[in-house]
């Protein structure tokens, strides 16, 4: 196991300090996806810059990402600043910068967890453990999907032509490869890590690109230290298909079946 | 039927030219809430600010709202301006600024619908058409309930005693009151009408408050139109409560079974 310091995720959300609110980092090859980064990466990458912010309160409670423009390979900036800080909940605006426009924009809350009454509605899925699945091959042409290991329970690529409800429903034990141990940018990567729904639900190749995408981080720091570098279990369907846009919604447990984060995007497609 | 310039919901979210990217309004009476206004109504404001904004481009795909600090009753300053416009999508920042400070921010995509391949997974529920549901009292001290008509099927408040499942659905025939007919504002403000989901869990009251909410529109215009003044069906349920917070998610359904919108949101809670 790599250490997380020398671990290819946290140099592709590394961020160097470039003056009040604001910070330079680049893409990693790591984490190409077919153009450009993978979408993962950068929520991560945003909300690391306000996980590293000298004035950040608290842990992170959600993330909204917009991905507004192609972002190109190479050097951005961003600027992160507290939009209000009360007592328990800050909010955020980040943006990342290239050229002269902004390519992707985040807003954040964090919070200061307390202990109270809980209870988990979402059902946890009924699955075999990780060992009783095979690993999935890699993506060929997306550099990012060997930084995952992904274990199809159901719902992997190419299956749409298979003998099963026409739904676009995965089931994937997954982790970061190599492993690496949980952390909320860890999650908020992993959260954008199932495929785009209508590759599920249909068998052929059209042009997609995630529009915009929210997570609610659920787990606390004691949750992610528990779960360490043991497979996460993620859920994702889709809600509607129509007009040129679709919405998605993702769970992700932890390995016994705590409800780490649910994330939703709604994502264009081109046919 | 009131027409829609003379709705309270149009009056509660009409804003007035302020400068170059702003605008001014105030919290109506009409829509008040136990303290502050209902925020389905400030979702639906911020909203209206882009929908008025002349370098509007298409209409709305997705809303995210930031309910950042408590909104006083009266005057409010909005500055709303394009992050980034693309050829058939539009990035927003809505800010609502009250004394020195932002009481609450969204951010919004805008975009050009094109006829394409549709399908849609979530299944319509099944359930009796509107005239078979009684009509339930608004609640004495939230002045917004008034401003809808609710047909609760199953997940009133009160119920969390019932002899049912363990869970917080509700489904719901709701429309505005009086009758007005649907547009983007009223249903982003619809989004926001489930009372909070620990409500219908639970008995007894406690502080709750929506820290923020994503809406994505799946309606077209032409589905808004058809839809006209009949009441939507509304589905609402919890994720998980734990820690301070839990998450709900809802989709509102035309009369005819269309898939309209689904929101989320994540809402503080304290005992």
């Amino acid at each position: 196991m790599e250490t997380p310091q020398h671990h290819p995720l946290d140099a592709a959300i590394a961020l160097e300090p470039a003056g009040e609110h604001r910070y330079r980092g680049s893409t990693s090859a790591d984490y190409a996806n077919m153009v450009g980064p993978f979408g993962g990466v950068i929520a991560a990458t945003l909300l690391n810059a306000a996980l590293t912010h000298p004035q950040r309160l608290g842990d992170p409670l959600s993330l909204t990402v917009h991905y507004a423009a192609p972002i190109a390979d190479g050097d951005y900036d961003i600027s992160a600043r507290p939009m209000r800080t009360n007592r328990n909940t800050q909010h955020w605006l980040i943006e990342l910068l290239q050229g002269d426009g902004v390519a992707a924009f985040a807003t954040a809350v964090f919070a200061n967890r307390r202990d109270t009454w809980g209870a988990t509605e979402t059902p946890f899925p009924e699955v075999p453990p990780p060992d009783a699945v095979a690993v999935a091959p890699t993506h060929p042409r997306a550099a990012w999907t060997r930084r995952y290991q992904m274990r199809f329970i159901t719902g992997a690529l190419g299956e749409a032509d298979a003998d099963r409800e026409p739904d676009s429903l995965t089931q994937v034990w997954m982790r970061d490869d190599p492993p690496r141990p949980l952390d909320y940018a860890a999650l908020a990567s992993l959260c954008d890590a199932f495929f785009p729904r209508i590759f599920v639900r249909r068998p052929s190749w059209v042009p997609v690109g995630t529009v915009a995408l929210t997570t609610y981080f659920h787990a606390d720091a004691a949750q992610l230290a528990a779960q360490g570098t043991q497979p996460v279990l993620g859920a994702a369907r889709a809600g509607r298909f129509g007009n040129g846009f679709f919405d998605q919604s993702a769970e992700v447990w932890s390995s016994d079946g705590q409800l780490l984060a649910v994330s939703h995007q709604v994502v264009y497609f081109k046919e």
